[in-house]
């Protein structure tokens, strides 16, 4: 290899890769279905920030907006920072020749089949593109992946990504779980600075990434999905490092036998044992999870529960059954239920009915009237012995029941916006996954409310503990970066 | 007491409440929002199959339907098999001496205030009550429950209920899991023949139910929620019993010590130690589950893959990144995930593509052509070392993508038809939960269509992995009601 690039290098590459004034789209530029080039255009052009965004397609012709086609990159006018390969693997070599003319300093593939296909044809062309590549001073992004996610540089691959610009970093070896951690989170109120799905890692690997996140100022808290490690010891450094400056969440793709051969045919990665990941889990000090759900879960934990004091909860919401299925669900999570001192249980009283509920925890009390739920969490939120209230309800309104789902909004929303006035302590709620189109289109507009008011909302008392166990371990553990 | 119900009355009573000639609810018939004698009354009436059903109510008056309101029990014409009590604990005596004289055979007490609240006159106003019933030969259900729902006889307390009957029963101290059974399981395609809310099972106990769905041809599969049980022996024979005939899926509510105390000020119960509870399990021989999920996701399973013959899963859907956590999420739920057979690898390359993609266990292969699902699952079924498939997808249709749910819904339904002809194994389909209010009208759409198929249809891999492997170790372990 002529050059071996430095971190510095690495650096400012990144930095415009994030925010670059140019950027090509390369091949299946006019598609306006499925994933590919059409879809990175429209998406990149749909953010409004980059200065230049040109489509290349051999066909030529004009996009959906009029704007021309370039049958190559050559005839692009101007220098080109930014390429991002739609062609098949075997046009890749003639594309970065052309991206050399063109002074491109990052060249992303969304091209994929090479060495993850298992052929060595195939991984010997990848080693080639990495040569060339090096030769002619142009980084590579991939192959076989979805690239960035710059909402305040510009940069997008995702139709439904949000356009503002939040504080929570994602990189991932996989691009749809990239999108999923980045669309879902967005259902559930978080907000983004950047994401990386990097794939194959070819030439930028994790530890580039971990780096530039750690001295990142727009980055609080860093979502990773990642199947195996190009570099293990830098991994190991660079994942302490960054885990002391903020929280990290890993989401580690094959960490199982079945998993791990899954990823091998995915990123061409060797995942290694779950036995050495936990053991590098205790030297670094990132918080681990399971699947995706598990890390927005954790995200929303990190954002908006991080003064929350200790383990003691208590419950408040309507239904016998569910009150006592729930006790135990955060009882098995690891979380205890004190029982409510004698002053909040008389000051509770005064206006919780008692016939079919009590004034216990649980406290089995649905909807409550006007200001009762403010009152209730501001009660529980001074009693000596509780850390933290959980509210749940459902949002399924049936025909016949209560007051419509837009008035138990407004109730839930003026409700929060007392307890955030009067509460000692924090309120999660729990609000039960929706089962009809009209709990649907509540639910779609209560998550984004409720974040927006600055409460953590978690679609099952089962995540919700779990999410706040498994923060509380870790800052317990590993607290520095909290 | 005077006398004792023999099994046989108890049979006999238990008969009629499912299929009553008429019946009678007493207390807030005339209001139109919230639980209580109006809901009763309208969801009695909407099946239309009860012969008479009255309104009583002090104040008279007449129903939104125009029939009349009585102004007391004693004045509607004719007798009454059921009373279903809305009126406040204080009145509930006064009701049953009117229901004496209209030889009533079983009083519902939907109203609550009795022994749960922990005051010990409220206990002993229940006490009272059992007395004065037994006098009258008056069976109690109840109180502090939702009744029954039995679609074929009649009687119902749920706006969401469905009308069609099915096989599977329902017994559950608790109405809102009760609901939450019959009605998420309705939207998941599952039907029942009968549901029993008991509350503090004062008179009609636990095992009352549980020795009629022994003997109900109607009922194939039970689905129970049981916080404490009234009499402890009797109840290790009665399930046990049941349990040979019939397989049992029980949600043990109060299985913690925080649920063990919610329990008791939700139905008065004693709910015993997590550790009495598994001996109990293991000598009766039903599936235990922790939350109503879990039970609906038991019930899919038994109804929908009584067949499966083992654990060794191929994974089949679009996404590496998924594929990776999915295959790590089978393996760590206990199923295996076996290399395909050289003939289904040959097979299957024929029309999956290679690129980005490979022809492996998980198969990474999202929306297929035409029959190219159906084709995949046909090939995978015939392969030896492959005892179920499982086909992932997720319906949240952004605007770019793919070409729309209606045709995804059109192909998906189509290719589960031919599956049904030509696969030899049964296929599992996890459904990702939608995110988005046009994702949830496929969801609604698809789930129903989905289950009127055939197929057994999770809203995640892990629920799906989680059901089956339970299943299997209870078939394994307790097979002979499967």
């Amino acid at each position: 290899m002529p050059h071996q690039p430095t971190a510095a290098d690495t650096r400012r590459t990144l930095d415009l890769a994030f925010a670059p004034r140019s950027v090509a789209v390369v091949g299946g530029v006019t598609n306006t279905r499925g994933m590919g080039g059409g879809s990175f255009l429209r998406a990149t052009k749909a953010l409004g920030i980059v200065p230049a965004v040109y489509g290349v397609s051999p066909k030529g012709g004009t996009l959906e907006d009029g704007s021309p086609v370039y049958p190559s990159l050559r005839d692009v006018p101007g220098d080109v920072d930014y390429v991002i390969s739609a062609v098949p693997a075997s046009a890749v070599l003639d594309v970065l020749e052309d991206a050399r003319a063109k002074n491109v300093r990052l060249f992303h593939l969304f091209t994929a089949g090479f060495r993850e296909t298992g052929d060595q044809s195939r991984a010997d062309l990848e080693q080639e593109l990495l040569r060339r590549a090096r030769a002619a001073g142009i980084r590579i992004l991939g192959p076989n992946c979805m690239g960035i996610y710059s909402p305040g540089g510009g940069v997008n691959w995702m139709a439904d990504a949000p356009a503002e610009v939040g504080r929570i970093g994602v990189l991932s070896q996989s691009g749809m779980n990239a999108s999923m951690m980045v669309e879902g989170g967005a259902r559930r109120g978080l907000r983004f600075s950047r994401a990386v799905s990097y794939g194959n890692a070819l030439d930028l690997i994790e530890s580039d990434f971990l780096d530039y996140f750690r001295d990142d100022p727009g980055t609080d808290l860093v979502l990773c999905y990642i199947e195996g490690v190009r570099d293990g010891p830098r991994f190991v450094r660079a994942m302490r490092d960054l885990a002391r400056h903020k929280p990290v969440a890993v989401l580690k793709g094959g960490s199982t036998e079945a998993g791990s051969r899954a990823a091998s045919s995915h990123t061409g990665s060797l995942a290694g044992s779950a036995q050495v990941w936990e053991a590098v889990r205790r030297q670094t000090g990132f918080l681990s999870v399971h699947n995706v759900d598990e890390i927005l879960d954790l995200a929303v934990t990190v954002q908006h529960l991080p003064g929350v004091a200790g383990d003691r909860v208590a419950i408040i919401g309507g239904g016998g059954g569910a009150s006592v299925v729930y006790a135990d669900t955060v009882d098995r999570a690891g979380l205890r239920m004190p029982s409510f001192g004698e002053a909040s249980r008389r000051r509770l009283s005064e206006f919780i009915p008692v016939a079919g509920t009590s004034v216990r925890n649980p406290l089995d009390a649905g909807l409550m009237a006007e200001g009762e739920l403010a009152r209730a969490v501001e009660i529980l939120s001074q009693d000596p012995s509780v850390d933290c209230c959980i509210y749940h309800f459902g949002v399924d309104f049936g025909p016949s029941r209560h007051s419509g789902p837009r008035r138990f909004e407004e109730r839930l929303l003026t409700a929060l916006d007392q307890i955030k006035r009067v509460a000692a302590r924090p309120l999660v709620l729990v609000m039960r996954e929706p089962q009809s189109v009209d709990g649907m289109e509540v639910t779609v507009r209560l998550q984004a409310a409720i974040g927006r008011a600055g409460f953590a909302v978690y679609p099952s008392m089962e995540r919700a503990a779990t999410a706040l166990r498994r923060y509380l371990d870790w800052r317990r553990d590993h607290g520095a970066g909290a």
